[in-house]
């Protein structure tokens, strides 16, 4: 039996890699008298990667990204108004509307049955604002916006909700947030794959006995009425 | 009787707000052929101000209003290595120890007979770094990370962790994060001040009978057995 269902938000319920993907485009193309857009998309990536430790995930932690890119990226020669526009794109990122994904109202209609737990991580405030703006937020028994998707912050997460790992499904976009720590602990992972992702998130598919891969979230009710009907 | 103990961490356990106090003087100092540091201090706070309710609370945000103010004060001729430095200045705060204040220690072992929940705002892995650093993890039944300090949350905690408001105390050192909100569902709320108190966190002293002002946290144990002694 599946005891409680896990959901990621970003990129699972709604649009978000697609909008980062925009700003880096915008990002890019302001500083293309230094650099061509490959070389500059590839110091973001290194900054990011850098600052993860520090900044975790998150839209602010992207911004101070960008602005330390623009500043390394012209030996600090960057104008005011350009780091302004940085700024701008990230405000702009924070106030923009959540697109939900096709069939997620309907998917959520069906799995009502059973405890339902958002699981997101990245920055708190902004989590949140997505969560309520999503119209969502009454079909879950819990939000959960974690630091880190690691394997022992869902321990704690089920912990305090008393759930046995074994007796939980995690269902998402990414392999190596959504997926791969769930199957560490016994529970099912299933990926739901939706645009691009993030350099930073790439993972090897896992070949576990609980792991699956779906092409929407509309297929996930049936799934686990397989799962359950053995 | 009192069923939990919720405590505030930054100023409450560990030094927090005369670090945010220090960068900002040098900050300031950066800025000095610009503005007089009363000015520039002043339009820091209006932007933080005007940044809140999208960036939330922590260094990540701070750091994303320094930059603003620069670029506003300059008009725009804020130069790289400014910028540059303004974020050296964050990352120093994100890395900096944490520093337990006298008598925490003390405190948390006479408070073991009940369940201590430690309930703080800011950046969630700048959080989870500060209390992972702090050597305290282990003496918390749990420790909750919220974006806003509102009676909202609090309840959503205390319904989480099955606690009756009235059966609730809570103790910090911001009269309007830590104390008022609690009051206001009915718990019981502790004003320990400490140091400088941000100007975005000034509150009036409330008139309350569950409302108690200490001068440090080693009195903390003896207001709760007085209290529940009648």
């Amino acid at each position: 039996m599946i005891r409680a269902i896990g959901l990621d938000a970003d990129d699972t319920l709604w649009e978000n890699e697609t909008f980062f993907r925009l700003t880096e485009g915008e990002f890019c193309a302001m500083l293309s008298d230094h650099a061509e857009p490959d070389h500059i998309a590839s110091r973001l990536i290194d900054i990011e990667r850098a600052n993860l430790e520090r900044y975790g995930y998150g839209i602010k932690g992207f911004m101070l990204s960008m602005v330390e890119t623009a500043i390394q990226l012209t030996d600090g020669a960057v104008d005011g108004r350009t780091i302004a526009r940085i700024l701008e794109l990230g405000q702009d990122m924070l106030a923009h509307p959540v697109d939900l994904l096709p069939g997620v109202e309907r998917a959520l209609d069906d799995l009502s049955d059973r405890p339902l737990i958002l699981i997101t991580k990245g920055d708190l405030m902004d989590q949140e604002r997505k969560v309520a703006a999503s119209g969502l937020a009454e079909r879950f028994a819990a939000v959960e916006i974690l630091a880190d998707k690691t394997p022992e912050a869902y321990a704690r997460v089920l912990s305090a909700h008393d759930v046995d790992p074994r007796d939980f499904l995690m269902a998402g976009n990414s392999l190596k947030s959504d997926v791969i720590p769930v199957l560490e602990l016994g529970g099912w992972g299933i990926h739901i794959p939706h645009g691009p992702t993030w350099v930073l998130e790439h993972a090897e598919e896992p070949d576990a006995p609980r792991f699956r891969k779906l092409a929407g979230i509309a297929e996930l009710p049936a799934l686990i009425r397989g799962i359950e009907q053995g």
